[in-house]
């Protein structure tokens, strides 16, 4: 824990993505990265997708302390429908602390802000609320011009012949992203782009069932391990290697300034659960939590940015029992303490009961509601059973009180699902919560695997992703047995990113195959430089590489570790290719040649001069 | 590379897997692992299959240098079918040598068979064979007893009122398997028990849509890069976390040699694919080759005891051209190099026009066929496409001549597969080939995770276990970029092994979901020590939680690092359990309690005395 009186030692990770160049689009300088090809291949640079901030760009200078620039604030204020007032004053208890002794606290984060932004009294600053008045926000334009990265390179495409290819299961995503089509999405609920307010720093994304598949990386101090400067480390780190949005799920102390620090930096929006600290305020009894404590930490964390509020409002006291029969009961730390609240007072969860007027305060920020599956199945024998689909048909009803208010949500789901009940999670869904975004923890579609539980839910990830889910919240190989730490949080990260490319490959998305495609292509010419700057994790890629071939010059070698010099399969591919070229022949006839004793021999001839070498080894051949 | 002159230094990995013991079930003393829970538990040990062979049993003495024992040897020859006969002689080229000058060379085994046994002259000693005439084998009834492991847990299942839960795509599991359904099953050709009768060191093992999923690992020497040692020891670790069968993919020197010492030390299957040390023989020259030096390869591993040779007759020569138009062309060795003789003499594949003398070959020593995929897809853009087709109908065709010599079949499958045409892969396979057990590598959902292919395969990999793949082969994460170490091996079987039970956990196989509920149980209970050692990994599990939470006592306290102290969800559920029980109710009344405000006060009271204690942490709680 660092020394309070010592200036915080927080070093991250900066510098470009390996073979990467950040570049900055259109008129609103929408960033992403463009990945450059060797100039010989004739291959055009691929744009991707890029979360990484200005941590990846050369021309920025971090400084930590001082917090990223708040680019979106003029965005906000022009809109003339907020003002600034007196921050609610930082208490020791937000914290953890007893007093104002802060001896075991962090440092407080040097350039908080003193006046934060509010709406006007009978003011909505939503983004659903300016898009169901037919208002697109430059937030929506950011989102439009940043997904369609790829689609114009899918017009080559489209020259080349090649269709749109997948199967979507029913959603509507279209060739080319407009503002106006953002506008639609958000308006109707079927996206949300999380944009408190308060946080200016963050750069506007979307979360819904027509845009790229998302992915949501976990952080966060708990009473037994972690620091804030591992946490604005990890955020940093979880970023570059891909994660949409960040949730800080800090418990035990200096919860607040944790969290100040985190969102200060953090240019991907930032979820929390609020109940957590609500419960620190009150000495760690859920007996004790009670509506203004929780109001007062909602009102705290919307000051502070946070652009969605995890709230288990779908928890409520009937179905509480109907966990009893369960294997593994509530695993939702969240649902297990409103549960116990609800049976301790036998009454109904006051964020059920006061839900509105929680929604009047996320109207007032643009904080968005992930309603929290507080019983969530823990394990495959629980899956899919009347507890929580129960919670679900319960989240639906209060999504319809939401967007009563303009006020955006989306939906949290499990958990662990056998692969038979991962599809009936997203139809229910859909139907129960009117196509609102949904938000799913893997699913695991096995028990068996701790320590690779990042894998059991990767696999439930891309298939429920596919069949439509909008963002995938990561879990890392630590699930069930530790905190992850930073190689842990980067291998979630990949794996989750490659689930979700998965889906969005089998969705049929315009944008997916592009990179598949080159990445391909550089393998079968032998471009091994470009085939790991196109990979989701170039270091991790060239490093396996080097581990059995390290001579530099096996980077340019048309042969490769796998088979050696003395086998081929793509060098006979492109003899293949030339053959058929010489031949200028359809395959039909070619066909019909076989039988032609007479022309054989010609045509042995032929393919022998065009250079018949078998000693050239594949880049990409597998085992046999 | 080690001297000929030294004694050959091979140490491999042996006794019990961390919390199981090894215990030899019914007459013919089919050898199981069985896992033992906590004493306070009340829960019955769990069986598992198990592939490890001798190496886990402490009572067994391993001597790399002997070889395993030969236990199958006496049911082979009591069935008065087979004669043994003077070996066939090694000859330099066997290794890649030029003469006898065996410097090069890695040691001979030194317990070499010198008489292999071979059918008696118009005798036919396949699995099929017997099947087909009525007859159960020995290895069916070790098949049969082998596949129950669970059933009689399952039976205290139905007690409980579980019914089969699982969506099988047409399969037929039943809920007992008796050596007649395994009988039947290899006699319609739905499954095959791949056993050389000179491999009596292997345990009989089945393969088919209707038996647990199976995974394959590979290994093998490249002219690269490893050597026997290693090989022997990549062996017996792959199959101690769950290989189910073993290919020897060994290309350069020394094939013969090597290949001798893993088989003599094997007790699971092993598959080769002969055409690589052909192309050997004929100094890497594809042209060069020709049947004889085939014939005369198939004969040599025959002899030595090859459970199963991948042979690319699907390779027609009217095919070839099909690739050309591919992204990846063609990314099979095996079917590159057949390719390449095909176009160069423009003849067609003398492996599809000697197909029914294989097929004698086969019979003669019980070996299978793995009819290759040689045009398989190596890129997304490839997937499903008219080549990879073409080849598998070719591939149906085949299976016909195969079954009329009463020989066992499987099919090898794809490769690269978007989510979405990964269904239509089965179902062609099982229209196509009759339903002959379908052997996967795979597939990958997406080409752009190198680094990562054990999960991008993976996730295709449950997904067609699930629909009806019966093998599934494995990928290591250094695909693509190098050779697989024997870290990369582990991890490669266990992401298998976590894939193939999820697919069977989706089917409903009767036997799989006890396993998933032990651990779940353990979990909810914070028996830790259960949890651990219920996993795939036991080892990785326990590290994994003791890089947080070090200290002994954590693994037997009531919390764990994820939560701290602070929070609960499992204990909860516990309180939420006698809470309900106290009141003696169904939920229904307590429902309806709700409403009775006298009741409150009441039932609040009687939760407080339960003991309403929140400061015990989760050992199964996710993220919120």
């Amino acid at each position: 824990m660092a020394d309070i009186n010592s200036k915080l030692e927080i070093g991250v990770t900066t510098g470009a993505i390996r073979g990467s160049r950040k570049i900055h689009v259109g008129p609103l300088g929408v960033a992403m990265r463009e990945i450059h090809l060797e100039p010989g291949s004739g291959e055009a640079p691929v744009r991707v997708y890029d979360t990484s901030g200005p941590y990846t760009d050369p021309d920025v200078t971090i400084d930590i302390s001082a917090g990223l620039a708040p680019n979106r604030r003029e965005w906000i204020t022009a809109r003339g429908d907020v003002q600034d007032y007196a921050a609610r004053e930082v208490k020791p208890e937000d914290n953890g602390l007893k007093g104002p002794d802060r001896s075991a606290g962090v440092p407080a984060f040097p350039n908080v802000v003193r006046r934060p932004l509010r709406a006007k009294a009978g003011m909505n600053v939503s983004q659903m609320h300016y898009a169901r008045r037919g208002i697109i926000t430059p937030e929506m334009e950011y989102v439009a011009e940043r997904e369609n990265l790829g689609r114009a390179m899918l017009k080559e495409y489209v020259r080349d012949g090649q269709a749109r290819d997948g199967e979507s299961w029913g959603a509507s995503i279209p060739d080319y992203v407009t503002p106006e089509f953002v506008r639609e999405e958000v308006a109707r609920g079927r996206a949300i782009i999380p944009s408190n307010i308060n946080h200016p720093e963050s750069e506007p994304m979307a979360i819904g069932r027509n845009f790229l598949v998302k992915i949501n990386a976990n952080i966060g101090n708990s009473a037994v391990a972690s620091d804030v400067a591992n946490e604005v480390d990890k955020m940093v780190w979880s970023i570059r290697w891909g994660a949409d949005t960040v949730m800080d799920l800090s418990t035990g102390r200096n919860i607040h300034d944790t969290r100040e620090w985190i969102i200060r930096n953090s240019p991907v929006p930032i979820g929390t659960v609020p109940i957590y600290q609500a419960l620190e305020k009150v000495g760690g009894i859920a007996e004790d939590l009670n509506w203004e404590v929780f109001r007062d930490t909602l009102i705290e964390q919307a000051e502070q940015g946070v652009d969605y509020f995890t709230i288990h409002a779908g928890v409520r006291l009937p179905f509480v029992p109907l966990a009893a029969k369960r294997v593994t009961g509530i695993v939702s730390r969240g649902g297990s303490i409103m549960a116990k609240w609800c049976l301790a007072h036998h009454k109904e969860s006051f964020l059920y009961e006061r839900f509105d007027e929680i929604t009047e305060i996320m109207k007032a920020y643009d904080v968005a509601y992930s309603l929290g599956d507080g019983l969530r199945p823990g394990s495959i024998a629980d899956a899919n059973d009347e507890a929580q689909f129960a919670e679900l048909y319960t989240l639906g009803e209060l999504t319809k009180r939401a967007w009563e208010q303009d006020v955006q949500v989306m939906i949290e789901g499990p958990g662990h699902v056998p692969m038979h009940k991962v599809k009936e999670n997203m139809e229910k869904q859909l139907a129960a919560c009117g196509e609102a975004p949904f938000y799913t923890l893997g699913p695991l579609v096995t028990d068996i695997a701790p320590g690779y539980d990042h894998i059991t839910s990767g696999i439930g990830a891309a298939m429920i992703g596919w069949y439509g889910t909008a963002m995938l919240c990561y879990v890392t190989p630590k699930e069930h047995l530790g905190l992850p730490d930073r190689d842990d949080v980067k291998v979630g990260v990949v794996t989750y990113k490659l689930a979700a490319h998965a889906a969005d490959l089998a969705k049929g998305h315009p944008a997916a195959k592009v990179r598949d495609d080159a990445l391909s292509r550089a393998r079968f010419e032998f471009r091994w430089r470009d085939q790991f700057n196109l990979s989701l994790d170039p270091d991790t890629a060239e490093q396996y590489h080097d581990q059995t071939l390290p001579a530099e010059g096996a980077k340019s070698a048309h042969f490769c570790s796998m088979c050696g010099p003395k086998f081929c399969s793509m060098k006979i591919s492109q003899e293949v290719r030339e053959f058929a070229a010489k031949q200028n022949q359809p395959v039909e006839t070619f066909v019909a040649a076989e039988e032609a004793e007479a022309g054989m021999a010609e045509m042995s001839k032929v393919f022998r001069e065009t250079g018949s070498e078998l000693y050239m080894g594949s880049g990409g051949r597998e085992h046999d």
